[in-house]
């Protein structure tokens, strides 16, 4: 069983919008079995989406087409799928009638725009949305299976979660794909891999990818086979192997985030948490408040840009700020003691460091970040070196600030 | 002339990692004239990448590829261009002495597993990359030049800006390719579409296509021709005729971010911001800070997500919390008065909701959301029911944030 993503959008290939749905169809689709083997990205046009239909159709079993089905004049798709299916457009008058109704409840006027909306061709089968008013489609023919969904992702979620992988779950397979997701903090992407491959004799029939990323590198391994227990074994023994390796860098194992791991440590230990951030500008704490129900331990921080906030609202102590400088190991770790006080939680954690480009000095440079931590026993500070561009320092300095609070939190009681 | 993207690598494949290079390339060779018509995302195989380059190869005047180039085993890139241009792999003595300084200047330990990044086909010109030790490579053959790069964004686009944008410009050209994209916030992309399509006939020879996004929708206007002031003139024509009915929504023309626009109005009126949020959880006050030199303006904020922060930190009264709940209008306008106060800015704004899938009720539904805002003169909230998930809803409140407070910025003196 194979597969293919067509993604239609001239905004992507102006790079204007970031494609993210390939990424999720892709992720979502490995452990039903189904491996993407290729994603191609074409234009808002009738001879591109025709010449992709025309190269994937009998060399695919299922191809994930999204993009192109809005009611504004540069949706195209299904016209194109049309021609290529061949059918004629049918008005549904049900759906005519919801689509009406949806418009009237949110006070918005039914523009004859959307008329085209309760349209479809009638040689495919139509596929319910229920987050929006364009219809997915189902196309067959020539051995391949056309899934085609709106390009929002809110809208195209909903229909693959909903209708599309329950409907795959219900073909029959003939091979198994499973991979495990190993989340690292501390190490590189070559420190693993010098790690991991003088085991590669012991490891048996798998594949390993190290993957680079702000947030820590990532370990995949992936296995396939006939027989699903058996994939399954397979990857438990050399994750069994590696992970004896590894472990003190191993955040998690079944694709959790790092925060959502810092969420369970939180909630198992009853500990609750606070921060103050400088140059990262509030995103270790957007991070922190992803994870779902976050509020059972997160009771709020600070973003202290100037001088004064971190002396007014952290009790920062100004001769530690003339004497060493905001950006310092001290006021790391006063900020850190400052707002878990001040916020009256268990923990506090802080950021302090010059994202750039401006503001670096020789002794000072630009991506010279400290990280700073306390609890009720211990506190302490550490000292880094990015030297990226302002966005990677950010994100690096929330991965490390992240990664410091994870290590701190195993070992806290 | 025509170009093409191939992006290499398993885990794009998997769904793992999200692939940003594509849409960074294709936005930077827009504007030196060269329009991406394909993008082909394959796996790191030698099958599929002399796949691939089979398909490009006489087909696209340029073809730019990234990902592969890595020391660790599962990068094969380079030897699937050897095989398929031809020619020798060659040790250079030069790029070896300088990769060992680098390794040890850095007092990492030189591993054999590094070897190979000094080598090199001499089919091909090797492109030196400042950020990594994966230098990038030039092929020639059949019409077609490829550009090979490293996957690693920061490196990738070092060479792309530093080596190979230069190498374009200098190359003859016998089409202009010129986009503007118009930032609006606060209508809708089918909202945009009513206005605009009526317009069509007055517009030129222009491509128009409407984007959605958390943070407003986006217009683009995009012409091509051989004269390149032609171009210009028609696309500026179509822009005043567009903006003139569009003004009210419209922030930038010139691809500037929302948040870049409101740090340049922030610094032309002279004035200070701070924010306190509560269900956005940090994301607000991360998209000010992204601004190189935001700390002109930004004095810092609060993340209050318990009522006890909201009320020691912020000022807001316990009664208020009590009477209308820490989701109302009341306490939105308390908590941008009250950071503004105690931050000491001129201007404050707030943001408190439930960003769920936990915490709703019949009254309070998820995705309940106000916004708060508060200058010298005036004060206000506003109620917004978003109703996605969290993820969702922490965006779209953001993007609503930093509408509010870019058209109330517009007003202020």
């Amino acid at each position: 069983m194979t597969a293919a993503i067509i993604i239609i959008g001239d905004e992507i290939l102006l790079g204007q919008v970031k494609d993210t749905n390939s990424s999720h169809i892709a992720e979502s689709l490995v452990n039903v079995g189904v491996r993407i083997k290729k994603i191609l990205t074409i234009g808002d046009n009738e001879e591109a989406i025709l010449s992709a239909l025309n190269e994937t159709s009998g060399n695919y079993d299922h191809i994930f087409v999204t993009g192109g089905l809005g009611p504004t004049k540069d949706d195209i798709t299904k016209h194109a799928f049309l021609k290529f299916f061949g059918g004629e457009l049918v008005l549904d008058e049900n759906l005519l009638a919801e689509l009406k109704s949806r418009f009237e409840s949110r006070g918005w006027k039914f523009h004859d725009s959307n008329l085209g909306q309760a349209e479809y061709p009638d040689s495919c089968e139509v596929i319910p949305n229920g987050r929006g008013s364009a219809q997915g489609m189902l196309f067959s023919g020539n051995n391949s299976k056309y899934f085609v969904m709106p390009g929002v992702p809110h809208e195209m979620e909903g229909i693959l979660h909903g209708w599309i992988i329950p409907y795959l779950k219900n073909e029959p397979t003939d091979t198994y794909l499973k991979y495990i997701s190993i989340g690292t903090i501390g190490i590189s992407e070559s420190g693993l891999s010098e790690i991991i491959e003088p085991l590669r004799p012991g490891l048996g029939l798998i594949e390993i990818a190290y993957l680079p990323g702000y947030y820590g590198a990532r370990l995949r391994l992936t296995a396939e086979g006939i027989d699903e227990s058996e994939v399954e074994e397979r990857l438990d023994l050399a994750l069994t192997v590696i992970n004896d390796q590894i472990e003190k860098y191993t955040y998690s194992t079944n694709g959790e985030s790092l925060s959502e791991v810092i969420g369970n440590l939180m909630r198992e230990k009853g500990l609750t948490l606070s921060i103050s951030e400088s140059c990262t500008g509030g995103l270790v704490q957007d991070h922190i408040t992803d994870v779902p129900g976050s509020s059972d331990y997160y009771i709020g921080g600070v973003v202290s840009y100037s001088n004064d906030s971190k002396i007014n609202f952290l009790g920062v102590k100004p001769e530690s700020i003339e004497r060493f400088g905001a950006v310092s190991g001290e006021v790391a770790e006063e900020m850190a003691k400052g707002v878990r006080k001040k916020m009256g939680s268990d923990i506090g954690l802080s950021v302090t460091g010059i994202a750039g480009p401006g503001g670096g000095t020789k002794e000072k440079p630009v991506g010279l970040v400290y990280i700073g931590y306390s609890d009720k026993k211990t506190s302490s500070s550490n000292k880094y070196l990015f030297g990226g561009d302002r966005m990677i320092n950010k994100k690096r300095s929330a991965g490390t600030a992240l990664g410091i609070l994870w290590k701190n939190l195993k070992e806290a009681s």
